[in-house]
């Protein structure tokens, strides 16, 4: 804790300081004033030994090797550094000089990689306090830069935050930081720092998903939660149930195929992000319906209101041999493609609407008791198999708070009806991720995707705002911590947060704004929360606006078109320009 | 009005067939379901002359012949068929066969374009009325087809509707259409139908304000009004006041050349879109005080609230010579590049502050008593300068409603304030634009950008929401006519509409999104009325969704990144499947 005094120091002077624009701000960070240039001929080693600097990426593969991450990790901040950096005259008043001058000759002369501790194959595909994600950063005034991490995670988060201390000069090729010295020490708040992304309703292009894995590193997000199927479509090729993505996907060209998704898996594992898979199940399975008969109920059913939340309905038959069946084949094909890269899969389990039963033959009861024993036999075989795969079990929140089903302890409740359910569920000793729609559904607050008739409908529900209206903003965001108000013994159970990316009116078009810069203040809150250690105060928008508008910066200049937050009178200004004071 | 049980027909049966998706709708429209193919051996004529149909640009130029502009819009309408269609999958059920057989060889022969009026210098910078935009479209079964119009401006748009009768195939190369034969006389309800494009407080590039253009001309949208100086910035490069843009543009490359200016207002005419600039005065023009002094009151004053709505502030000094010099210089510099190609000039004249000239050394009050006559003294000087230089003043309601200032018959006011602005200033002889907060801002509703430092202010503003949130929809937009609830004699005041972009968290990363498609929604309401002719209601979201779905797929292929509206789902079923019914 010895930097914690000029760590105050240093992030009292952010305020007026947009250089100083680390995105999450470290745990803890003293900065100087002295000016560094970085060129192409500094070199780099990995626990004494030198790496390949440049242009690598690591191979294609489900076996991951310590040395080939790190690399990968060099190469991309070199990349951020030389290739996709940005001049930042939009941080400072308009028309001055704020660059260095090119005659200054300090350089970075090396950087030191240190890996203290030794990758396992947990590193890869953790589950939630697995990995030690620290990591020590210390850049001197003379130009050699120091990096120790536990693990190579940690490593790549050191390389994330040394890239961001560059910018390009506007006389060429010239990139520079005037922070040094530098000194971090930095590690997250929460272990589970994640975005999820619907798949299903829209879909979203291999490209798009990989650019956000991207952006998500940057933010030291590290929990890619893919919504891949539910009752819209069915885009994720199953070869043993081949019907599935064949008759399930909005066309055959929007489909992932295996060498889709382990590329998706691979590229996010080589950026410290663990990808989840979801398959909702038993609702939100509608689809299934176009390809193999006898396993859905009220599939389409309309009025859809009664039987489901959003159409289509439909729902697996809860009572049918040929159900379970079903989910023997799909887990057999797919949880050994998913297991080499992730410690969990996602059964879902929101929304079930118990009316679906009363048009299934096998049942004709919405009764809960009738309806609760079937689920817990489903759920028990469910999770059964994916124990077996070696991974564990995640749920939505609705199997305990609303069908009162018996988890293992393994198994993760994913909160997103808001309330108390977070305290609630971290009480009762589940392991609990927030996501809670009051603050994290970035695609909300942009009006309604159902079509009023004239009448009845459109009188009720004009000016059609939608059910969680309105628009989510990143103040919102950042003014949130998931673990708040919860006693310390049990937001150990907190395991981190999701935003949550639902696709009826998302996709390529759109995906970028809709993310970012939103998900980038949940980032930063997750990893080194939303409270200022010395005043005890939630952390002044003061003091995070001017990062936030610089990282934004950045973020576009490394091709993600994360939208603005403030017009460039204020970000050219400090904070208190564009604040409103009483 | 012969057609119009056979439209009736044709709209009642659009619900259901999203292949008959223009965009606006006709007034009038019948169409059958034969096939033609259409492909680059396609004869055009013009008045009987045969013109190049593909890759004509007109030249730069500030004075405009009918055969260029009508030549450029047929390359615009080829190039959309053939260079920038879609294959419209996803309008239609999924893995259906929905494609013409390419066996069948019905193709579109000649296009027979016939302008019985001979266009006017006003025909290209036409006050509000003066140019007949109408045009009737007829294509026959065996490929002949017949565009009549009397003005150039009529048969622009008859080619953008016929660019939107066909689809690519997805076996190559071909383009079809499914409607033979097409019956279609159209022309629009309001003569103004615009977008405000705030140039300001975000820089918007020429490429994007040009690309804007485009969209619009889609939408048959004929009004773009650049928003172009504000107390934010001032991009504008004006010759004789050189330190204008340099002090007040964001940066050295964030200006607009008289180059730049002219080559939008010449791709505007070229396309049907008259641009129409605005000099905000005399609030919201502080940023002049970086350039000149003693023009300018209350630049940047704090606390800002009590002087302006947004930072910075910052107003002309109402009774000092000197402001009267410099607007004399300006607008002797400006008003002859704009008199070629717009007929107005817009002085602004929104949300000033009157405690602005408390801090006016020559004035030292907030009296409306005081300050009114020095605004119509102001008013009037500025007015004749735009009347001497033959364009048409334009002011926000403001002038009129909190001042009370006296305007020449000419002049067009803006209304935004909502409540009955717009029928109060109709019903008192004012040509009134409608912009009205409640439906017609785009930029609104996504949250606050403002800082709220801790303490009361973050309280209060929690859970920062901005002042007129939520967003506004396109389905809230769509409902809105501007001239509902006034009588026929006053509604005749009621020229059109303009959406409001403010550009506070806008620039090129989000800029399609925030437009489009709901622009397309007032364009829409602009041109063919919300209502629908044969039952006298507002037309049905289950008849103009499946239209709004796929003219955004047509967007989109065109290079516009407009946002999707619904789920795949939803577009490839009829409106129905989405709709939510008691």
């Amino acid at each position: 804790m010895m930097l914690l005094p000029k760590a105050v120091l240093a992030i009292a002077a952010l305020a007026f300081s947009p250089a100083n624009a680390l995105w999450p701000i470290p745990q803890k960070i003293s900065t100087g004033d002295g000016v560094l240039f970085i060129d192409q001929a500094v070199r780099v080693t990995y626990n004494g030994v030198p790496i390949i600097p440049i242009g690598y990426t690591p191979p294609a593969s489900s076996h991951f090797d310590s040395r080939q991450i790190v690399q990968g990790g060099v190469s991309r901040a070199l990349q951020s550094i030389f290739s996709t950096n940005y001049v930042p005259w939009k941080l400072h008043p308009r028309n001055s000089n704020f660059e260095p001058k090119l005659a200054l000759q300090n350089r970075v002369q090396t950087i030191a990689i240190q890996q203290t501790g030794k990758d396992s194959a947990s590193t890869f595909k953790p589950r939630a306090g697995d990995v030690d994600e620290s990591y020590s950063l210390t850049v001197s005034k003379t130009g050699h830069v120091s990096i120790t991490a536990k693990s190579s995670t940690g490593v790549l988060h050191a390389l994330e935050t040394f890239s961001q201390l560059f910018y390009k000069h506007s006389a060429g090729p010239f990139y520079y930081t005037t922070q040094a010295p530098v000194s971090i020490t930095d590690s997250p708040k929460y272990p589970h720092r994640g975005i999820m992304l619907d798949l299903a309703r829209n879909y979203q292009t291999v490209d798009d998903i990989k650019r956000t894995i991207d952006a998500m590193a940057w933010n030291k997000l590290n929990r890619l939660h893919l919504h891949i199927t539910d009752s819209q479509s069915w885009p994720l090729v199953i070869p043993s149930l081949p019907k599935l993505s064949q008759a399930g996907a909005y066309h055959p060209s929007l489909v992932y195929t295996p060498a889709d998704l382990a590329g998706i898996f691979q590229y996010g594992v080589a950026r410290g992000v663990e990808v989840i898979t979801e398959i909702d199940m038993p609702g939100h399975i509608g689809v299934v319906d176009l390809a193999y008969n006898d396993l859905i109920v009220a599939y389409e059913q309309m009025p859809y209101q009664y039987y489901c939340a959003e159409p289509p309905c439909g729902a697996f038959s809860m009572n049918s041999s040929k159900v379970y069946d079903f989910v023997d084949t799909l887990f057999d094909d797919l949880l050994p493609r998913v297991a080499p890269y992730s410690a969990y899969f996602h059964t879902g389990g929101d929304e079930l609407n118990a009316n679906d039963s009363m048009l299934d033959p096998h049942i004709r009861s919405n009764a809960t008791d009738v309806l609760q024993p079937l689920l817990q036999k489903f759920l028990n075989f469910a999770h059964a198999k994916i124990r077996a795969a070696g991974l564990s079990p995640f749920v939505w929140e609705e199997m305990v708070t609303t069908w009162n089903l018996t988890l293992g302890n393994d198994t993760v409740v994913q909160s997103w009806l808001g309330g108390t359910a977070v305290k609630d569920l971290a009480e009762s000793g589940h392991k609990v991720i927030d996501t809670d729609y009051n603050f994290y559904y970035l695609d909300c607050g942009r009006g309604q995707w159902v079509n009023f008739p004239n009448g009845a409908s459109f009188d009720t529900y004009y000016p059609f705002g939608d059910w969680c209206a309105p628009t989510k903003n990143w103040r919102l965001i950042y003014s949130h911590d998931p673990a708040a108000g919860i006693s310390a013994s049990h937001a150990k159970n907190v395991l981190g947060g999701e935003l949550a990316v639902w696709s009826e009116m998302i996709d390529a078009s759109n995906l970028d704004n809709i993310i970012w810069p939103r998900a980038s203040a949940a980032g930063e809150v997750w990893w080194s929360g939303n409270v200022d250690t010395a005043t005890g105060q939630n952390r002044s928008q003061l003091e995070v606006v001017p990062r936030l508008n610089e990282f934004r910066e950045r973020m576009l200049a490394r091709g993600v078109s994360a939208m603005p937050i403030q017009m460039t009178y204020c970000t050219q200004l400090n904070a208190t320009a564009c604040a409103l004071f009483p």
